[in-house]
């Protein structure tokens, strides 16, 4: 017999998991909707090619694959030396390849600016960990066709917009730029071939600090000039330094002599999200270290901390190339992820606005037909209802009703009305 | 380049369907909580052998298997006679299957009456046809550990207030139970082996009739004798009559003699339902015909008819052997399933009650903070905002707004302030 736990890395979620997860999902989703964002579904299975076209980087490796239908023994012996021909499916590990996908087919159907939720599940077939799990769910948003900052600003103010709304305040959005970090690298002497590598080894820096850094970049064996130069630079005191965000913080932070047009991006970006915030200080930090793995990155990035956490609560950032080569033309996009499994988790004492919950706790000769009208009456004017029929134990009964959300009870005997109902507060 | 199409069989959702489904799952949602389900959530993946143990039936057979990570050529050689060897997972191809495993699982963190929902995709590898897809949407109900009636009548009043709420009244639950049957079948003179076949050829009774059920029996090889009087019976006038639901029809629609036990919990089932409704005449209809195809059938079983559609919009039934079977003991079990892909185009027409969606129509030169300050404000005060830079064809883009379910537009230029906004309706 198969064991009944669910299978490596995946969760089974009870009835309060569940209800407070779909209760955030709902505010997620009333947030972005009210930020004029509009929810797609695509199917959970992808095209292997399309799930192995590059795009997805390290995740490809992690995917989940179907096999074909129909196989017989001699296409499953020649496919020996080519496992790939055993599949043809794959469920997606992450929404930003079937956006793509969906953009491209869909795109007369959309507006020209598209603005895209997409809140759903993804599996990667990762060395199960604390935390990791090998289905999850995503919350995305896009701005698909707009090159402006507008996109960026709109992103960030519906996001945090969200986080308020779920009770999060007081996060804060570290915000670099793909150039700005290019153009830093290079005035390193960074050549270009060595800059992505550079970029793995800088993703790490809270990790492994300034010093790790510099001699991982040593032993890959990068131009040892541009490592010193680096190095120096990390060690300046004013790396380290909080400064309201604005031009003043964004020029101190960068090397000197940094793309007028990148930092005016930057600064704009803060300008956007303050005016239409009422917070005391604008909620961005620039981070000039700040890099976000996936190579597809062209623009701005970001990510959200918030003081209740060591890890990031979210991200993302512009890919202006991506939806281009799936269409054949250049579309703009970008987008913002929130990390959903780990918000989930933050929200968790908050518990839904108490409607009465009444647990009708009937002897064992009521008739049904008694029963479900009682039921069918009190649920009719507003009320969830449960049904329990009497044990011995009734405070055991009561306290697990109580711990299921339950805030009230009533004892049902033959022949009761509603009217005559002893309605008294759980407790 | 893979096709940019969703794989064979499934459907991306575009803004206006994906924000119909979602509006039908939050009422469905919300009614079934009100009449005390819980929902829960297992993962989509579940071990091959649990999805291959026989509960499945027919089913079994569509279920999309996924690859084992890691195979080497050896080891696909080896699977060559043995395809189940290349897989330990697959999508489910229902949510009975995963409840079962569920309830196995966490039984002792459950009520002892547990009322379950769930509303999940399943996946089935269908020859795509009209009306049929690959991956589609369930909603079931199911309570467990009830074995007596008021969990059927607690399961068809709450699926009946749910079709209410969607704007569905007017529905016809078909009732039977397969203890009737088996009873009647038996009367007929047919032998217990012959019976399942019997069953799965009076399921045809609505496509191919009374005739065409009597010649397939006699097809199948059935007891002579006993296919006469079954089919002598079926020409019967009063089987086509209608009557109100109660015991004069159940007892009028079966021969002579049907055991009381069965006919008086059927009875008991109308009555109960009738004192939780106001409908004129109590919603069911006994059916002595009604099959449902699963083999794990025990009891009362139902089917939902709706005047508007000449398909069934869900069904269920009683399966008191089958949680036990992962369980090692038996635990009554009965569950109610919305056909959600048939309802959602039935309550196509039903648009969400109109807030105010304003679409702000811009010029190219309003700075990026002015923009998303005037949209902050509008999201605050309780509207929902989309930006759209004005283009030469205006009517063009405010029709399209109009389409998307925006209500309002004003025009920004740069300087606006959300107290000049000039509002106008949309249309």
């Amino acid at each position: 017999m198969p064991s009944v736990t669910p299978p490596r890395g995946m969760r089974d979620f009870l009835p309060a998991d569940k209800a407070r997860r779909e209760r955030v999902l709902a505010v997620i989703r009333e947030r972005y909707r009210a930020h004029g964002f509009d929810e797609i579904e695509t199917p959970v299975l992808e095209e292997y090619a399309r799930l192995h076209s590059g795009i997805g980087g390290d995740n490809e490796k992690l995917a989940f694959n179907v096999l074909k239908r129909g196989l017989d023994a001699d296409a499953i012996r020649a496919a020996a030396d080519d496992p790939a021909a055993l599949t043809d499916l794959g469920l997606r590990y992450d929404l930003t390849v079937p956006l793509a996908r969906f953009y491209a087919s869909h795109r007369g159907e959309l507006p020209t600016v598209f603005r895209a939720i997409q809140i759903a599940p993804v599996w990667r077939a990762e060395r199960p960990q604390k935390g990791r799990y090998r289905q999850f769910m995503q919350c995305d948003i896009d701005i698909i066709g707009d090159g402006t900052g507008r996109a960026e600003a709109e992103l960030l103010v519906a996001s945090l917009d969200t986080l308020d709304a779920l009770g999060l305040t007081g996060g804060t959005i570290r915000v670099n730029d793909r150039r700005a970090l290019e153009w830093m690298l290079a005035s390193f002497g960074f050549t270009e071939q060595e800059r992505p590598g550079v970029l793995i080894t800088i993703d790490k820096l809270d990790k492994i600090g300034p010093t790790g850094v510099a001699d991982e970049l040593r032993e890959r064996g990068a131009t040892p000039s541009a490592v010193d130069a680096f190095a120096a630079f990390l060690q300046r005191p004013q790396t380290l330094e909080h400064h309201p965000y604005g031009e003043r913080q964004i020029r101190k932070a960068l090397p000197q002599g940094a793309p007028d047009d990148v930092v005016a991006s930057l600064v704009a970006l803060g300008d956007a999200v303050a005016a239409a915030r009422t917070d005391a200080e604008v909620p961005l930090q620039f981070d000039p270290f700040l890099v976000r793995g996936m190579g597809y990155y062209t623009g701005t990035i970001f990510e959200l901390a918030h003081p209740s956490v060591s890890y990031s609560l979210g991200g993302g950032g512009r890919y202006d190339g991506m939806i281009g080569r799936f269409l054949g033309q250049d579309v703009p996009a970008v987008g913002f992820s929130i990390g959903f499994e780990r918000i989930v988790d933050l929200v968790a004492g908050r518990e839904e606005a108490a409607s009465t919950a009444i647990v009708l706790v009937h002897d064992r000769d009521v008739p049904v037909a008694e029963l479900v009208a009682l039921k069918a009456a009190l649920v009719a004017d507003g009320r969830r209802v449960r049904l329990e029929q009497r044990t011995k134990n009734l405070k055991a009964l009561l306290e697990r009703a109580a711990a299921d959300g339950y805030t009230a009870f009533a004892a049902v005997s033959a022949g009761a009305t509603v009217g005559g109902l002893d309605i008294r507060p759980l407790s």
